[in-house]
């Protein structure tokens, strides 16, 4: 996992931990735009969140938008605030690699398009997959990669193919320019050396999370030895 | 999202910021189990993980499994210690409802036996599916969630069905005496009334901290006002 590196929003500088949390602040201030509510408190924040409001004033105060005592944040101001920092106001292109179920799930899925992120294309090796058309995308062959990245802008790759294949794929989307991979193959990938971002996806570490609030609520006092 | 509790281990409360960075422990010590590593030290691990090593001592201490100064941690007692705690350990038994992109990709991921869990069973709505087998799991229809649970040992749901069901059905979940969803709906189910617990995952977090670093790269200086 890469470290985040710290922001300076008008002189203060955000740390790693704060932007570490900007995604789910992004999620709630989403949902309050959309519900067309133009300011929020620290304390209601605090409740639709289940974090402390003091936690929330720390994180939030350096960002501004908001007003006098008790008049609560800039739903508006904020979420773009918050949107501009998390790269949404970038236009960035992606494409998916591996049109498996996986890959065909997030093509499904309004998670890009809420982000300011255009899915433009599938690739896979599968020759009864390739020139097949999944949703409004195209299913090309993965040979074509390089092709596609020279005539297209692609910012970022998402990786749903098979972990066998993860490393050389990243290296030659690394050696291709592309600025970020999203990893869903559980292969933990060392980019260091490029110039491309790379973010692993570990969906099996919220079902340990799970796991371990189920078992902690039947067996309270089990691990006290 | 739902706080988690701390933990005591040999008298040692663990917190839940530690709790939260142990599904990311298992991950790194089962692989270094199954390279048949006997022990590692908490500089090694450092480097692998990228965290600092005082942190790792930090985390793991209060575990033991660990010999003198310089002799490292002993991998299986820690894996052993991190698995219980975190209900491998127990033989969790899962349904998933939703067989749909997600939910087959679900299905044919190692993520679950790799946990200590057990798929039995797929549900859907669709006539085209109820009925149907994918893998080894059949395909019932969602009508038969309760008939199902009552005859047999169910844990955990996994939630990959569209949105608009989500908040019934963990409701009736809950009423069925499950002890854990996992919930990739991205509604924020509230069961604080009910013995349930509940973990949502949010994918579209892990493509935010992406494109952060994407634009933090582009433009390292453009934050500062």
């Amino acid at each position: 996992m890469e470290e985040l590196t710290s922001e300076k929003v008008k002189g203060y500088r955000i740390s790693p931990a704060v932007i570490k949390r900007l995604p789910r602040y992004f999620r709630y201030l989403r949902e309050l735009k959309e519900a067309g509510r133009m300011r929020i408190s620290s304390g209601e924040l605090s409740k639709m969140m289940n974090v402390t409001a003091s936690q929330i004033r720390q994180d939030l105060n350096c960002f501004g938008g908001f007003g006098q005592q008790g008049y609560g944040y800039n739903v508006k101001y904020l979420y773009g605030k918050i949107s501009e920092i998390l790269g949404v106001d970038e236009g960035y292109r992606a494409i998916i690699i591996g049109a498996g179920h996986l890959g065909l799930a997030l093509v499904g899925s309004p998670m890009f398009a809420k982000r300011g992120i255009t899915l433009t294309a599938l690739f896979d090796v599968a020759p009864s997959l390739v020139g097949t058309e999944f949703g409004s995308l195209h299913i090309y062959s993965t040979d074509r990669l390089a092709d596609y990245i020279a005539q297209n802008r692609v910012d970022l790759a998402v990786l749903t193919l098979p972990r066998a294949y993860a490393k050389e794929t990243a290296e030659k989307l690394a050696e291709l320019g592309i600025a970020g991979i999203l990893n869903f193959t559980n292969v933990e990938l060392d980019l260091a050396h490029t110039n491309t971002a790379v973010q692993n996806v570990h969906i099996g570490d919220a079902l340990m999370q799970l796991t371990y609030k189920m078992r902690a609520a039947q067996k309270p006092d089990d691990a006290e030895v």
